[in-house]
């Protein structure tokens, strides 16, 4: 394999879903990329693990320990502007000796992935390719078996970091949506689905397509806890043929 | 394999964003279905082809030929409800003799896709299953090489059939937009994505996953001819570490 750098997808965490062009890739890389927190496991090498030759190289990228400075400071943000920095480096030097380079991502690379941090920094220097992936929304969804849009359905992707009413606003605009980063912002998103009138069409999912998932209609959900990565999902379609 | 009905997400064209869950599934069922317009190929079935087993029963659900009434009139939708209805009774056959029936579909079965219809009308009778796939969007913006969205990005897909006010007022609310169903709508489109001042950010990708995709900018694109499943990618992602 020539040298380039490969954006990898391996989906949202079912092994399965893999695709051939994934686990071709990553049989013929010579190095194979992954970003973790330090001290945690990769969930994208967990779920790549079965395809990873016995040989290979490894590069771990390990996120700077910044939990003790506020997200939104500039200080945050240059640190982690120099971690990606640096990443792109040591990538670099593999691809100047003419190695390939494959980055494992959760999910699909290009759609709110780590792996666009090193894209960015690399795609005018060096040749890349990107493998698409099954998002993990999609297999939040498939999971709860919930048709999430149709015909002309407007489809949106909302973070839970929003405010309430621009979450409730959002909403109210859609005909289907995905709430990501959950976490604390539960509360906040259950009041803007209801202020929207669209608590009682809202799912819950937590590890949609782990043998331990949770899938249930937010409106019976009894508590306000839920992991940074649970979604809920509000599908559309409403005039259904 | 038991009687159950499964959709099959096959991906976005190219044969090896097969996931490994889609190919033991086409393996393993009795009865493989697609939909397809009469007289014409259905891509799904294209994309699969190469893991169908040569004995496998084989349920073309053909469209019927309705471009002689206008969409939005009464009688085509009574004529496509009937349809579906038709299919979901010729499945359902198959599902109470035991048999399971696999439904392929192009992208992700519960994103804008034809296999939801049949959901619909049998997941209360029937054990359902839904196999995640790579969506016709991934499959472009990673041809393209678009990062698409990240951080605290909205996301919002779009369809061409919008009013031009309507496109620009949600191509101006998104910080990442895909617009679907281009056709005869594109220079629709287009205007709207220069009151939305996104123009200059717009790509343009026509049969992302195959050999001869074409992907350029939109502001380059010297026609308005565009085939109906081409797409238009609208980047976000404006501050980047």
């Amino acid at each position: 394999m020539s040298a380039r750098l490969i954006g990898v997808g391996v989906g949202p965490g079912d092994p399965e879903l893999l695709t051939l062009k994934a686990i071709r890739t990553l049989r013929d890389a010579d190095v194979v990329a992954h970003f973790a927190k330090a001290g945690n496991a990769s969930h994208a090498r967990t779920i790549a693990a079965g395809h990873l030759r016995p040989d290979v190289t490894e590069l771990p990228l390990l996120y700077p320990v910044t939990t003790e400075i506020p997200k939104d400071a500039a200080a945050y943000c240059d640190k982690i502007a120099a971690f990606y920095d640096g990443c792109a480096a040591t990538v670099a030097a593999h691809l100047e000796a003419q190695r390939s380079v494959a980055v494992i991502c959760e999910g699909d690379p290009l759609f709110y992935g780590s792996y666009m941090h090193l894209h960015v920094r690399l795609a005018a220097r060096y040749r890349t390719e990107v493998i698409a992936g099954v998002t993990g929304m999609s297999g939040c969804w498939s999971a709860a078996g919930a048709p999430i849009a149709q015909g002309d359905d407007v489809f949106t992707v909302l973070p839970g970091t929003l405010t309430e009413d621009e979450l409730a606003r959002r909403l109210s605009d859609a005909d289907a949506a995905v709430v990501m980063k959950l976490g604390r912002n539960l509360p906040k998103v259950r009041r803007a689905l209801a202020r929207a009138e669209r608590l009682g069409a809202a799912m819950y999912v937590e590890r949609g397509t782990m043998v331990d998932a949770v899938v249930m209609r937010l409106a019976d959900k009894p508590d306000d806890s839920a992991p940074y990565f649970a979604i809920v999902l509000v599908a559309g379609w409403e005039s259904r043929p």
